[in-house]
């Protein structure tokens, strides 16, 4: 049978279970709220520890706080940075009121676990108060944006560490296949030659670039607004405090975080989050065209157009014996379309925002971690399971270019565009090579076939043959 | 040189250009929104005559306007109906003011005519005033949202009919295709055989459901506020006229309009045009599936799948000979594409309704009239482009299927999973047929893998060679 | 220490720990995608149970399965209907194969414990086969649809439930504040007065409509392709056995299902779902702007429009004391927020479908069962904790109609608009009542003030003082 | 009546209207693509004489084209650039074919106006033809997204100008309202002091971001892929081409245009577009958030928050007179949400190339340029006509303060803050002052109370008496 205490606030009384280090204000919470059955995520919790710690550091400095009270709140701080309690925080990851719940929720679980520290009972709050002590100095609404902004810097930390190993990998591929000639396509449709190297090439290189957009993204969160209070005049905060707090931050979290500018600004507007879920969304975006095109070179085996093939994960069907899926490309798509919905809901959130604040962060934030950790998870497993093992088909690719039509183009410097649309349009209707149809009709010499029309060299910046060009056609 | 008129209203007195319809209002408009450069739809500058019609109708008959003014504003606004005075339409599709613009556009241009008919000169609105007289019993808040109802059944209309006889094609194609055989793709690798009139067939019948998706959805247009006034409430609105006014509006238009049952509703929730944008954008999704399959299927021609062949529309490439496109089918992606980022507008615009209003409805206007158009235009085109002409590789069809491993699903209920995946993997990695894999290792007879392996047999429901089965597997 | 049992696939052999129902293709799975951490819905999983149970009885009817095992497995499917072996389905939400991943947990747990029920030891698979029995004449494709259909009809019950009585209590508050006079808004601007009821009467009709819409968008659930297999073409699958199964899946889930009549197309569109998702979107939309709505009228105490209280659900700040927010309804926007991004990625995910199949469909499931949770969820707490209690301030509300001047708009039918621009602008400059500039410039009598100003009586259709009309204005 | 040519192209011939410069292509391109009735953005037009001009200079300098007619193309092109022949370009802003109507009508211009030149007629292509020598070592695919970098990033500077103007007027409000006492909000409750230049200052700042933030995303535009010509493989483009091209554009556009350092890379991805969208996107949610606050500020003015006093632009209804209605704000939001939709719509097209190409480029480009056309616009008005002559009730806002509630919370670090919430507690159901029941209850003495409840002190950093507190509280 579980035991309770009884605790108060402005509302009312409530029963609290005994052991809880949560308090009246997370079980209220709770009971509103029951809404996704997601608790925070843990990087937001490990964050508040931090936040707490912090403040109570600058608190402690400032002569607010006494030495014993921050000691013990920083050491229960320190503990939930070492990933302790996080099942004492238990309200729901989308809920009313701004933050405030999860705020309270690391107060309570502090001043609680501080109280036991200092040698009391779960619930004396006129030891070490969530609001007066812990709280102290601070707002959700300042309080909460910096525990985001740390959470999701080191979630950062991790999908920049994955996205660079998979930007590894796939450098890997195009040396790997910088010899492997094949059709390069437009529209779907037969274009001119490449090799499977340059692909590879392209995708790490827009892959590097999403690494940058979301390496600077990050970057604008290391302004946070600690010290803002209620709306960002800082009443309640000292000069002295606001100062001390950020660099207590910095220290205990490796960050260079610094106070914002404006903290009005920095506590109402939300594009510091915007612009990194933008960032994410870009990468999104490229990881499923490239996850595309490798089903779609990866297609058949024997019906479709078999490029490439991907390491077999596992067996592909229920019914179809023998049969093998892309599914590490399907999961990145899907990931994909994950990330580019939560965009949106971010999007909608930070439009929300109104007058000195805004309330509709815990949806917010709740898609941007996910969104981070659904990237760093797919683009890992993406990697190992997809990439690395991944073979050409060499023959089956060189087959495809020579039977092609499309080497026809590098005619056109010797013959013009007309000349060579009657050319191309000969050979697929005849169902004849180019240069069969050249030769017959007298429109290049063997010589000039042999060296314009050479796969390899088309894949390279240069008019092919282009000592048969006068300067004057 | 162009002469003006003075005209005055609550802010102050402006020049008008003395030849024009529209009055002062419209000008402070024209100053106000100078956002997109697109002018009204034409179809919303017709609903504005029938529901100026409509009124002074009604407004006549209660008696609260004389017969001869009603009279003159009936004549002016049939030739608004009749497609005259589209050029006096120039206030901007995007505009703050909740449509105000465009209300007051219309009654002043219908007023200015008014006056003409009745002798008088432009600017005379002591004959026939925009507001007393031309708005008379109505706010901008009945008479703009019941001119988008119209505008958007018109337009529904030709959508309707366009999508019916693309149905048709698309029908006829299923016909022409039945047999067609073909392998079947998942995840696009090689899966079990169809018929291509198979694919046409599930095409065919998803645009069905979209047909009869924006047919209903666009029933609930029939409701209409007019009557409302401002917020809904009906004052100075008599509730003669009100009965009247929606009478007037189905007898003149043709369709069954009647007054919504809650006027304070119905003025101030525009869920109605998001259930109709909602059907836009689903069959968007649909048609730009059916896209994507149709630029698969043709790809190639050498390298591709080479399914089916679409018309050459147009030369492919300025660089390329010979290169042809599947033009039509990326002009429906992208069409979709526009149609589900308007849908996004208009959900946007929706939620943004406050208390008694949404005075967002310009843009969610001109973003749901722009998809009814651009879809029309779209599907029109691509079944006269696309579809009618398109051809199937026969030939090359059935070979994919009796190259292709996917026929060993059918062995299944005869010889177990387990056995058929070693089938399967044995075939792939010694690249030989299923059926000489079997007969050698003795699982099926030759008399039985006639039968079970008929790949015709495969594309519709039952066990091929059922009659080997005992029952007791 | 863990034990473990040797498995064996196409791919090759895994480890799998003694004790668990799941076996190897479950193991790499969760191996391959490790991406959400969120296991599949509880009622996706129950789903599951309904599919293979209808299937189990429908093969042992038409005489492919015998019925010892046919027992077995009606046997385990029912354990899982009743809720047993929820963690056992340990494979991601997010993950590639379309739900090929979904279907072989389900597959593996039941052939297991149906195995036990036969007195055999997991893994035993020749007893029971996860594919060739418990999967028997099903594919990946048409089981993982059909159970997406029963779990969605389950949580629309639930949803359609809850949003039932939130209607009957925005009922209930329409009649309760039927009287309560207050000034309407449009633009945020002061208009012409409206009752606080009829607001509240407009809310449950957008809603009432919201569910007609939910209601209808999930009948189109009732088709279910069971008997498709791979492709829709029902290879493997007996006439008999399709109508059977439909049959018998009616029979115990209680739900009117019936085979869709064209497998190849429910095969591979997945319109069903977007209309759902659409029908859900629309409704957060409305909420939003109600809960929006809510917030406004709520808004002060002191500084802000104050008409309404929402009951204190908890305490608003961490450092302003006293401070009550309107928690229920920002939780009401946030989930808005969460379902209109949920139906995006659902719009991506079936944009992507490809010839015979949708691999996308375990993202677009997790989305749309999400959707459908929230919803339920947050309707049930904002009724209970926003609405019911929810009070009016009605003698505030009096004094804002009484001291604006939006109720000149009633003497526009007896002097016309710009008479009536005129008394306005000086009200608003002169900061005085419209009443008595009216009077003083003997713009019309006390009399017919009284009858035409009366703001009750603006709240209903008519002219105001209609009596004093001639009809010849 | 119109007199026609009769020109001809790989699949037949056709008659052009022998006035036309335009051609054949052009002409296959209008009948395929009927759908917006919108042309080319008049900047894209531009472009395409930029690029066209660059790349014949180049090919004049290697030899490839000969001097007389690079330098008939060059003048062609630079009458295009002086916007003449707008009227030349008839395709449609949403087409497919990748946009080759697009430089396909450009290179038929082009060609047909160097003809004229070089004395010839319309149609005379041996003189210049439009693929050979306009489009020479070129492609649609590197000529036509190097004229959108172009248009875009002269679209970019036209809304950076107007960015900036607003920002500066923004800064003038912050400065003229830095005195303004006014009431915080958050959750649109009664919060604690702030000033309204404070707001004003948070809003410029935001934007100021926001310029930052377009600025950097435009920076990618510099790298351009000529000499990519179909796939990035520079085929038929020799190597000092590619470099003099390059240069040629910078030095005739003004911008440091250079070669991309990976040429397949830029051709197939079109992440430059989507981050310069989500740039934009980014503001859009900015300025509605402001729009929205604007709003709200100047919502009544009698029943409303009536903080601030927007300009009158336009009488705000048709039926209530003088009702005036915060217009450019509500055209603020309107643009907003249809550049939020845009961005939609560029993220999908981007999200859909395939391999070595985009071919969905139209419907992005037509997005992205009517994104920034509109963003300038609606931010001129808007700084015109809605900040600038903005004003303050500055009596009306520091009543509001005086009568809140809120600034108990200044009290919190003498009292802690469960004291503070009794005392607010009391204040709010009593509706008496904070002061009073503070002094009632001896909690604090009149000379603490005046110090501690200054409203101005409270709007800056500290903790307002700070000299009562002990630091052992």
């Amino acid at each position: 049978m579980i035991e309770y205490r009884t605790e108060r606030d402005l509302i009312g009384e409530k029963q609290v279970p005994k052991e809880a280090y949560y308090g009246i204000q997370t079980m209220r919470a709770r009971e509103n709220f029951p809404i996704t059955g997601y608790p925070p995520h843990p990087e937001l919790i490990r964050a508040f520890g931090y936040v707490k710690k912090a403040a109570a550091m600058a608190n402690r400095d400032v002569g607010v706080l006494t030495v014993n009270i921050a000691d013990a709140i920083i050491a229960a701080a320190d503990e939930i940075i070492n990933g302790k309690f996080q099942d004492q925080f238990i309200v729901d990851s989308i809920q009313g009121g701004a933050g405030t719940s999860f705020n309270m929720n690391a107060n309570e679980v502090i001043a609680n676990r501080a109280i036991e520290i200092l040698g009391g009972k779960k619930g004396e709050y006129m030891r070490v108060s969530p609001n007066t002590h812990v709280n102290m100095a601070q707002s959700t609404n300042d309080a909460f944006p910096t525990a985001i902004h740390i959470a999701a810097l080191r979630l950062a930390d991790g999908l920049k560490k994955e996205l660079a190993e998979l930007i590894q990998a796939l450098k890997q591929k195009e040396k790997e296949f910088d010899d492997v000639l094949k059709m390069g396509r437009t529209h779907l449709q037969d274009a001119v030659p490449i090799r499977l190297g340059q692909e590879f090439g392209a995708y790490q290189r827009v892959l590097s670039r999403d690494l940058g957009r979301i390496d600077r993204s990050v970057g604008h969160l290391y302004e946070v607004n600690m010290g803002a209070t209620a709306v960002g005049t800082g009443l309640n905060a000292k000069p002295e405090y606001i100062k001390k707090v950020a660099n207590y931050l910095a220290d205990i979290t490796g960050y260079p975080f610094e106070t914002a500018e404006d903290l009005v600004d920095a506590t109402q507007n939300t594009d510091a989050y915007t612009e990194v879920s933008s960032a994410l969304k870009i990468m999104a975006i490229n990881l499923s065209k490239m996850a595309n095109d490798l089903r779609l070179m990866s297609s058949g085996p024997r019906t479709g157009i078999n490029e490439i093939n991907l390491p077999a994960r596992q067996p592909g069907s229920s019914i179809m014996p023998g049969k093998v899926n892309p599914v590490m490309c399907e999961v990145v798509n899907q990931i994909s379309f994950q990330v580019i919905g939560n965009d949106h809901t971010i999007s909608l959130a930070s439009e929300a925002g109104q007058l000195e604040l805004n309330v509709m962060e815990p949806v917010l934030v709740f898609n941007l971690l996910q969104s981070f950790s659904i990237l760093q998870n797919g683009i890992s497993v993406f990697r190992k399971y997809a990439i690395e093992g991944m073979t050409a088909n060499i023959q089956h690719c060189r087959q495809m270019v020579e039977k092609s039509v499309g080497i026809v183009t590098a005619i056109n410097p010797h013959v013009g565009y007309e000349v060579a649309s009657r050319v191309a349009k000969e050979a697929i209707q005849s169902n004849r090579p180019v240069r069969e149809i050249c030769l017959e009709r007298g429109i290049l010499s063997e010589e000039e076939l042999n060296e314009i029309l050479d796969p390899k060299e088309m894949t390279n910046p240069g008019i092919a043959g282009s000592r048969f060009i006068d300067g004057e056609m």
